[in-house]
């Protein structure tokens, strides 16, 4: 009965990621590994790639529970792989390549690369270009590609989103290098359900990661919810059209009513959240000045954002706002508070 | 909204707990630790109490679940303290002093003893003199105690059963030597559910172990559905009667079927297994002669059974029956089975 189940599942999840995907590519159940969320995904493949006292390079600015998800529990270190206002915050692969030598002169062998596509907390896409330049960094450097994917149904600009899964030819032997992680945290706003997948192309990932799957299954009654859930093909696509509609309609608003506060924000075309350049508001360029930012804002003004250095942002003054947890009628408000604080 | 959830979930699964050992003792739902299922409570376990290349000593025959659950992720080794047919499998504190003596011998740092109470495989209970001498033990050696009591609402003999939790006084400071691991996969026979527990008297393991139960959380819809059938106290009355009633019934029905077949068990207390000693009927006394049985068992006569190498037992010739899958009807069909191809 439970075999049936997680086949079903799979079936399920593989179908929807890629009905969100506007089927631009399908996923293969066969493929797929299901977790209790994406933290254990995350985990589980930082024990799949790497051991203990081995690396992974991750552009920052990045979601602040890689250091916990990567690292905690698998001994793996992170080398930061720092991202600039100046590229818009995109991933260069000149800092990519200037990170893996350092690595490698601390003695560390650098496993894989892990990128979050949409970004989380910048908000903005990779490229096909730059995923070809990161594939070719990849095959170069012989290591691995952790895609995050989480925030894929999620988009809400105009530029187009291009999967991992999307470039690889099926007689590439180079996809085997890459893993999606993708989760319903996000887009179907269920993180309580705890549904994380892990999308690979390599059989002995595929095999370890099954087995590793043990220790962050997901709930039989969870699963029955799901597949009932995900199988209603009409449910499914007006939901993931409603949810674009609603966060480019909140996006909008929200960047707007920052920079009427005279506060910039770099163009994102995905995810919860936005993310705002406060650095003339900081009273000392650095993590201090932040910081003391960040307790007006949490203290006096009641607003809770996240500081870019909890981010690892190398640029002082970033902050990342979600914007989804809000009703249109709250955005004034917000706007209000944070006028308050921040006396522009 | 989701902390609401949890805390509701703690009161219920600490009361059912309590509801199943018969209100001896009472467990506070703040020092319970809610996960994915047994396995994960006990590789947290693993991961707070010792590093890699710790030790554990766990007496065998074990679940093999445990090499699993104890060392693949987190580099602790198992030190095996064999029991023996002689003191009917139970736990002798002189072996646990000679495997702490050998470990110490091969420079490895033991940091605690892995106990199951029920016994799974052989279904025998600690007593309160064993549970004393293993205070005074782990007091000496300033190690940890890690209590699986996973089947103890399954419980079938008129032997006593004592937890841990019943010994320790308040005010000893040992108290925070032991650590209990609970779920609800057999005595509510939901493993699909995967509720597991870490219950602790150590405020630090509760901390560290709360931090990563993040990979291993427990889904809100199971939680939910949890909350409302462990808040039946008349339900769980009667299901807890109800198992022990058809467990004891089994347990006699199978055990005699096997004595007919002049295969003796040891005599068990509690769990869904006998322990079988079918030495007389292989070939070679030895891992390979066992193996060549469990094979007929399972190729020929169809019937599924652990072979007690896989228990780590070093006793050739010991399998592990569970009874609990079948129905009165098929006892008969299992025993005419075993015959054919044991051949008494």
């Amino acid at each position: 009965m439970l075999v049936f189940l997680i086949v079903f599942t799979l079936q399920a999840v593989a179908g929807f990621i890629s009905q969100v995907m506007e089927k631009a590519v399908s996923f293969n159940p066969s493929q797929v590994v299901p977790t209790a969320g994406a933290t254990p995904a995350i985990e589980i493949l930082s024990f799949c790639l790497a051991d203990a006292g081995n690396a992974f390079l991750v552009p920052t600015p990045y979601y602040p529970g890689f250091d916990r998800d990567i690292k905690w529990r698998t001994g793996v270190e992170i080398i930061h792989v720092p991202c600039r206002s100046a590229d818009n915050f995109n991933l260069s692969i000149a800092a990519l390549d200037r990170a893996f030598d350092q690595a490698k002169k601390r003695g560390l062998k650098v496993r894989g690369i892990v990128i979050s596509n949409p970004s989380n907390p910048v908000g903005n896409l990779i490229n096909r270009e730059t995923f070809y330049s990161l594939l070719d960094f990849a095959r170069e450097k012989n290591i691995r590609i952790i895609s995050n994917e989480l925030l894929v149904g999620s988009t809400h600009g105009n530029e187009e989103f291009v999967s991992m899964a999307e470039l690889l030819d099926p007689d590439d032997f180079d996809r085997k290098r890459v893993h999606i992680v993708y989760g319903l945290s996000k887009d179907l706003s269920l993180p309580g359900f705890r549904v994380g997948v892990i999308y690979s192309y390599s059989e002995e990932v595929l095999a370890a990661a099954k087995m590793l799957a043990r220790f962050s299954s997901i709930s039989a009654p969870t699963q029955c919810l799901l597949i009932s859930m995900l199988s209603d093909a009409i449910f499914v696509r007006t939901l993931i059209t409603i949810i674009r509609e609603r966060l480019r309609s909140m996006y909008t608003q929200f960047v707007t009513g920052l920079k009427k506060l005279g506060i910039e924000c770099i163009k994102s075309s995905g995810g919860f959240y936005c993310w705002a350049d406060m650095s003339g508001l900081i009273r000392s360029y650095s993590k201090k000045g932040e910081l003391e930012l960040w307790e007006k804002l949490l203290n006096i003004a009641k607003v809770n954002v996240t500081p870019g250095s909890s981010c690892h942002c190398i640029e002082p003054g970033r902050f990342r706002f979600c914007f989804t947890t809000l009703t249109e009628k709250d955005i004034p408000v917000v706007m209000d508070r944070i006028q308050k604080v921040c006396g522009t």
